[in-house]
């Protein structure tokens, strides 16, 4: 039995990498893992609030999961972690199962990881890929956008102080609404200024500190570190004046320790009730991931594995699922950040993990007094920017389908919830695009005078003959659209008394499936009980190739021209609003 | 307000044929009910036992939903009633709700027929005909196949006179299996008998008769009058010797009435339970019907109107629904015989529900001797003319596509049932188009000297330029394929450092959605970061018109080129495995 060294390679792209490494490498990839550690401590805590588990669990999600993505993964740029709508999503299912609070609920986050982790892989494996592709564009894009929305909605019940839960945006508000009155008005202060601060910091920090002569690198980092700055000043704020005492709530006490070892097969009905929700998260997930690993990569005409990337993610949330942690992804703007900071290798990441893992080892408690309202602050002004409605009007000037598909992933996105909407939406637009397959545009067309073109005989002036009729099919013939060109075709007959030869030219017909073929022969025998022969044209090569292996071509009443000139000039003379003799 | 009286004979195709109406018509119609009576009686018994229900139910869904269908449809010579699939499916979707034999059991079967008139009738108020395009030929024929050979092994138990049950091949052997021991041996004679007569009637008295000299006409009515000789002489010979005192079964009475008016509406519950199952039913009878009278009407020049049957249609179920049928829609068998019999309109329809009505009133006393044995030898021989295999064989040397969606639909229906087999045919016919379309054929292609067109680099002995590269995509992009092509070019670009110009030739291309827009500016401006100018080149009207109205053409670093061959031209120099100048 002979063994190819180079599978190694393939599964473990660490390998190809890795045995590049060197000093400068490293130098790089340091500096960009201190600046992308400083951004991630106070965001991963947020995403485990906003997934409703325990602070700890964003730092655990964020260590093992980023080392195996290094190992496994194949972007040199993309930081893995917990992500703000794998979160939102991890909430919403989660939620279905168990309470918030209970021990079922961070066992359900952690069979969800491993689910996630586990479907990953496979679809690698067996090179699926290319299944992300069905989400469209406008449909992630929308997502994104109601995603935004939804979070940034369940965020206000940390900036209010209130107790208030729901995974639509009505049951949100609802809930918000009825606990109105629990206000606790030094909790809204302390999160109204956090998010002020933290807006002011995205939007006005960095040129300020351009004008005042920072370099654009160290501006970047300063601003960057922002959200630390809102942690480490709003702690100080309620630890010195003990404000949990008055209601502030606080992230309390947080295990000193590495990622504990846990087991995330509890049960069968666990796992068969978190099916469907861990595949939306494994698409979503990846998709978002993919997109952002290609565009980094693109920028140094470097490319990454699509398939590979799916063993990547599959084992960082499998990572995740066996150190107590949640659904991760890589993430958008920590990417963006890890390349900017100049990162060379996935040993970045590496790094990055090591230094959260010192984190959770030395600073949470340092963390007690953190409000939740500044980790909500965090969330709130991460996701508007994920917030665009402008792919509304971009679709609706651009392709009505589309339109349709984004406007009802938002609107069920909202009202319904991430699964509803995100399923919707991929459906829609598969429904939407058989849908105009299923109604192809058929022209009828003449030979432009003086030339061997043919065009749509209603927008052009051009040569044609009674006894003649050439049909040209915009699209490839298919069980959905093949009974359509028959009524066309059998209409078309039962109209026109004088036909004699009916000519379909193929240049737009790349696939000719069983149904089509049939509908073909229907047509012909049914063109020949009525003394008409039927033809084709420019059939190209594929296609031709596989006619041949049918009965088709036998029993064809007419022929098989090579160009829709060579049928012209054989079936018929040509008359038209222009004669033939003036064209030349 | 005004109103357009041509509505009512758009929606009363009666008013038009109607109004034409005259003796000679009379006189034809009047022969071709005879026959389809005579022909029917036995088989609308058959089809009711074969739903489950009692002997009458069969003679009901044959009378008022033919008159319905007559005022409603567009076919010359459908024949609405019972047919053997719809009633298959009538049995495994009742048979999932309630005991066979109970008062339940006929009320889910009211309730099937009122869900499927309501939904065909919607249908066609929306004008949706086209959905049912969306079932391909080859799994209507492998469904068709596999519902014939469940019907015959459903039917078994009555040629051996034991009770057994089940809704799967698996069930219905194994179930006759553990009752082997029941045999009724006279039964089974009964059965074997009259198995073996109506296969003689089908294949070999029609030659016969023909050489006794009687006219093709004549011979052609005996033969089809096959089964009511084997009914009438089984009747007498268990009515005489009183065989169902020895354990044949018999039909027994059944009730001298005109069809009853029923209430299908009896619970909410009932009706979401019915709603998936009557949706199939639906669209499975409507593909069958319109196929024949598509067929039967294009033999005389005549067209139906698809959207005008489901009323149609949809009209004879509701009738069903409110007098004691169950679901019905335009057997093959039945329309083939009205049309070969000569009849010219729908009236021939409302002829044959007189003679069944008639029948229904006066002739209910005669078949209480009638043994099931026979009624099940008339499904088993009418259905065994519907299991044709050869569809596997023809679609394996076709498109292996069609293929595996054929046998899946085979295998699930026979080990799955109906439902889950039409379910799984339609899904995967619809992923497998899906999957071809997302990794379109992708060529590189050069021009073919001494000409202005351009092929497969990899075909043909063309000419090219190192820093030109010409990709030619077979498929319209849309979000499926969107990234696929965005990777191609992209690794393209990887791997090949002369490169200057990437143009897409675009001839094949009918539309670009908002994902591939999005993918083709991402390689735009993924060319450009690297120094490439990207181009298009063959861009068709519509897809031009769109682009139009987007930002891509503004931000395109290339051009738009008419033709290849003036893109060529611009922009560079041939060079290939022949000179230029040898090629002139």
């Amino acid at each position: 039995m002979s063994f190819d060294p180079r599978v190694f390679k393939r599964y473990l792209p660490i390998l190809d990498w890795g045995s590049k490494y060197n000093a400068n490498a490293f130098a790089n990839d340091g500096i960009a893992a201190i600046i992308v550690t400083i951004m991630l401590i106070p965001q991963s805590l947020a995403y485990a609030l906003l997934a409703g588990l325990p602070a700890e669990a964003g730092l655990y999600a964020s260590i093992v999961p980023i080392m195996l993505y290094t190992v496994f993964g194949t972007s040199r740029a993309l930081a893995v972690g917990p992500v703000a709508v794998v979160s939102l999503m991890t909430a919403a299912a989660v939620g279905a199962v168990a309470e918030q609070g209970t021990a079922g609920y961070a066992t359900a986050a952690i069979t969800l990881a491993f689910l996630s982790g586990a479907m990953l892989v496979t679809l690698g494996l067996f090179r699926l890929g290319f299944l992300a592709n069905f989400l469209s564009h406008p449909v992630i894009a929308g997502f994104i956008t109601a995603s935004g929305v939804l979070i940034a909605a369940s965020q206000l019940k940390h900036i209010l102080g209130v107790s208030a839960g729901g995974h639509t945006l009505v049951h949100l508000l609802e809930s918000l609404w009825t606990h109105l009155s629990e206000i606790n008005w030094i909790t809204l202060v302390i999160g109204v200024l956090a998010t002020a601060f933290l807006f002011w910091v995205r939007k006005g920090l960095k040129p300020l500190l351009r004008k005042a002569g920072l370099g654009p690198r160290l501006a970047d980092v300063v601003t960057k570190a922002g959200p630390v700055a809102a942690v480490v000043v709003t702690t100080l704020v309620v630890g010195v004046f003990r404000l949990d005492q008055h209601g502030v709530r606080i992230v309390g006490e947080v295990p000193q320790s590495l990622p504990p070892f846990t087991w995330p097969i509890s049960s069968l009905a666990l796992l068969k009730q978190l099916f469907i929700p861990a595949l939306l998260i494994s698409i979503i997930g990846f998709v978002e991931s993919i997109s952002v690993a290609q565009t980094l990569a693109a920028k140094k005409r470097q490319r990454v594995d699509p398939d590979q990337e799916l063993i990547g993610l599959g084992a960082a949330n499998l990572g995740a699922a066996f150190t107590g942690g949640f659904p991760v992804t890589g993430g958008f703007s920590r990417s963006v950040v890890n390349f900017d900071a100049g990162a060379e290798t996935p040993a970045a990441g590496a790094f990055t993990a090591v230094g959260l893992a010192i984190a959770a080892l030395f600073l949470t408690p340092l963390i007690y007094f953190l409000p939740q309202a500044t980790l909500a602050a965090t969330i709130i002004v991460a996701v508007l920017s994920l917030v665009d409605f402008k792919i509304l009007k971009t679709t609706w000037g651009y392709s009505k389908a589309d339109f349709t598909a984004v406007l009802a992933t938002i609107v069920l996105t909202l009202i319904s919830g991430v699964e509803v909407g995100v399923s919707a939406g991929v459906i829609l637009s598969i429904a939407l695009h058989l849908y105009k397959t299923s109604k192809p545009h058929i022209a009828e067309v003449g030979l432009v005078p003086g030339t061997e073109h043919f065009r749509n005989i209603k927008r052009h002036e051009v040569l044609t003959t009674p006894e003649l009729v050439t049909i040209r099919v915009d699209e490839s013939l298919y069980f959905a659209n093949a009974r359509f060109l028959e009524d066309y075709i059998l209409d078309r007959m039962a109209e026109d008394k004088a036909l004699k030869h009916v000519v379909l030219m193929c240049t737009a017909i790349n696939e000719i499936d069983s149904s089509a073929l049939e509908a073909l022969e229907e047509v012909n025998s049914r063109l020949a009980d009525n003394g008409i022969k039927f033809h084709l044209s420019e059939v190209k090569g594929p296609v031709m190739d596989r006619l041949q292996r049918s009965h088709f071509l036998h029993d064809l009443t007419g022929q098989v021209f090579l160009s829709q000139f060579a049928a012209m000039k054989a079936l018929g003379d040509v008359t038209g609003p222009t004669p033939a003799t003036d064209a030349a």
